[in-house]
């Protein structure tokens, strides 16, 4: 596909970032299917170091994973009134299948809870049996009305977590051991900060007792939910009767949490780091953290510098770019855009020097290097663009995160911010779990993102709409 | 859940797989939504390793990996008229999605060239962008009447191979190098010896030119197609458009293939080794290689035993199961049932002794080595039984492939074979690739597995039905 023109950042955002995608080889809109998007090689790349990264904590925590059916039942979903309230101006459907009308249609699962919970009553009979820590790494699908690549489509990839326990103590602290894992990847892994915190009743899971989640900013200042991990209490457990004997001989219903992330991720990970010039890769997860351009103009330069090349590749871990037909300056522009971390340029002027330059994505800054500590620079290269998009994004969110002591305040911080021109903050304001506040946000279009799990300004104040005192300011922003 | 009695083989098979499946920790049925199932811990990890073990040859062949939507317009179906007729009968269909009827349906993907088709028509436009080169890990349905768990559920979990070429020749050695690779995997992970060959015309993939297929025998002499290959021709390029300009500069139609492998693989696996005492894996599958079982009465030798057991699992790579309030016996009996390789046992007289005992999983011979060489010993164990047990398969398929020489002799020997009781062979005969002969197959259930690539008899001879010369005899079997 021929590569075109990146809308600037300042331009129009919500045009860049659709820009970053496609030239970035990360998706392309599916228009044929409605809401949907192909994941093209280098977003699925991403993708797969990502799954695995998560994968190995899952199971290094005592999760296994199984597979349960795309299809469930829609009268499972009417057996927890408030998810079925929730989930179901959003289902696709099958009416028909093998020829024939269905006695009773199934949903395409929107999130498992329903299915897991029938399948734990018939797993779950005793104490013994818990706790049950499982995964499923699947697709999921929600009739969204309006949808942006990564962020918002119809169809998702994520991994959603189930687990049952034998008391609520031990559910809560697993919801919030998950979400520390989330933080632990969106930080160390993706570089994207993100506050953890409690969401407000209107704004939990449909069927939870509460959600927290993990909240980002973006370059435009807007929020992106980036993970969540509920707390279901007892509700599944009732509704799908997942009874156990506890160790005093009585019959209990089990507590239960869920937890996800999803392909979501990738367009948090674009919207933090990348710029103007296109996809920005943190290198932790590059699927190829470098590569090497030789450069020959006559003949009898090439052996040369395709030798040299290929020795200098073994050493750092880099891939060659030994297409034919292409100029040096197309393969800088087709790596710059896949955000490919290192570039490496080595041509007959660097063999005779010794040297090679090292290019790095993010600052743009390149560097001619002995030949012979090449390997090193690459490996402090991609060490320090690590930390820095970290740093960078940690001292964006700084910079934009402000305190407001009044409604008025937060409406005039916000209400001109869009995601196109952008303009985001984060509010920090006192603000009740009330749905009358909540409502209030809206007529702004802001939502409370979340309660902070740690108060990092000035603990209590009142309430900014009710005037009742609360115990620490709450995140209000626009958000995706 | 409670283990209890697994049906032996002889008395009947289809059970004995069913109890294999389940007391396995591999899977179970899910009745609430028609011929799915749930893939539980054990099925899970076995399908994760062989994921890994394809995806890496995929990639080392230079494929990538992408993600294209699980819905597909239900109009792109028909723009292949072969395609459409084969698949319609099985399709379900999404006809509601966001509250409201959709104005075209969607079907739920049984396979996905026709969305891919679209999709490469937008990519490729020059004889440069050949070859494209992808594959897909998803999930597809198929509304089949017949299901049994792994071997045919209506819901499966696969990889789709897709790739686009600039000439029939270049195509077609893809398609044999798939299959090789699948051969590969299948033999030499998997320990499942298999015939490569080519289907004939009225068993190949609906809307190729022709398919190539890996098929095994199981132990009731029963044949499972492991995996196919397609040459596509230029059927879905004709269909969706996918036009590309030669080096010569003129517009030509790509040549596709498509390949897949899935969940069915799994069923081939326990059917191939698994015993009348549960699950057999090889160890190159096995999510857990060896287990070490410490044995303790009193409390005194509790802790004795527990540290060497510790420490010898950690040199062995051994999981140790150390569950409180579970005898011996019943770990020996559960691990058994999961198909752990081997299993070592640590008891008081072992640590006077010096001696730790190694059971190995599919003879079940007991030995007892000195501890200070076990590691060794384990790691010699698995590979002679990864060894033993694909030479037990080939030798049963050996056993069970015989010659015959007219219609009457093929029918004879297989009509009464069924997959309950077994008597299944493979027969070598001399048949045209024509409907009829085909058809007169059926008359007795059986079906020509496929043409072999290379002919291990006797060469050309006359067809058992035609009496036409044909260059080779073919499998006849009867099939999962």
């Amino acid at each position: 596909m021929a590569e075109s023109r990146i809308t600037p950042r300042a331009e129009d955002f919500a045009s860049w970032y659709q820009d970053v995608v496609i030239q970035g080889d990360m998706a392309e809109p599916a228009e044929i299917v409605k809401g949907c998007m192909v994941i093209k090689a280098n977003g699925y790349a991403v993708w797969e170091i990502l799954q695995r990264e998560l994968d190995e904590r899952f199971k290094a925590l005592g999760h296994q994973n199984y597979y349960f059916p795309l299809l469930i039942p829609q009268s499972f979903l009417r057996k927890e009134a408030e998810h079925v309230e929730g989930f179901s101006p959003e289902l696709a459907v099958v009416t028909v299948a093998g020829g024939k009308e269905l006695e009773e249609p199934y949903v395409i699962r929107p999130t498992s809870e329903t299915i897991i919970g029938h399948f734990f009553a018939r797993w779950i009979q005793s104490w013994r049996d818990l706790p049950l820590l499982l995964n499923q790494w699947a697709n999921v699908m929600r009739w969204e009305l309006r949808t942006r690549m990564f962020l918002r489509t119809t169809e998702f990839l994520w991994q959603e977590g189930h687990t049952a326990h034998a008391t609520h103590e031990e559910a809560l602290e697993e919801v919030l051991r998950m979400l520390d894992v989330y933080a632990d990847v969106a930080e160390n892994v993706m570089a994207m900060p993100v506050i953890k915190g409690q969401k407000t009743q209107s704004e939990k899971f449909a069927g939870a007792v509460r959600t927290y989640s993990i909240e980002a900013m973006m370059q435009n200042g807007f929020a992106l939910q980036s993970g969540t991990s509920h707390d279901l209490g007892q509700n599944f457990g009732r509704a799908f009767d997942v009874q156990f004997q506890n160790r005093e001989g009585q019959l209990e219903y089990v507590w239960q949490t869920s937890w996800g992330v999803s392909t979501r991720l990738i367009g948090g990970l674009i919207m933090s780091h990348s710029d103007d010039k296109g996809l920005v890769l943190p290198p932790k997860l590059a699927p190829v953290k470098s590569v090497l351009v030789p450069i020959y103009r006559k003949d009898e330069e090439k052996s040369a510098v395709l030798e040299a090349a290929h020795r200098i590749a073994k050493e750092t871990g880099s891939k060659v770019d030994d297409r034919e037909g292409q100029t040096p300056g197309a393969k800088f522009f087709h790596w710059e855009r896949r955000g490919v971390p290192v570039v490496l340029e080595l041509g007959p002027r660097d063999l005779a020097s010794g040297n090679i330059v090292v290019k790095r994505r993010d600052t743009g800054t390149k560097q001619p290097v002995p030949q012979s500590g090449v390997a090193a620079t690459v490996n402090t290269t991609l060490e320090a663009m690590q930390r820095d998009l970290y740093n960078t994004a940690k001292e964006r969110l700084r910079a934009n995160t402000v305190l407001a002591n009044s409604i008025g305040e937060v409406e005039d911080i916000l209400k001109d911010a869009t995601a196109e021109r952008g303009g985001g903050k984060f509010v920090m304001a006192h603000l009740k779990d009330a749905a009358a506040c909540d409502a209030r946000l809206k007529e702004f279009k802001a939502t409370v993102r979340n309660i902070p799990l740690t108060d990092e300004f000035d603990g209590a104040g009142k309430c900014i709409v009710t005037g009742e005192t609360v115990d620490r300011r709450v995140v209000i922003a626009k958000a995706y």
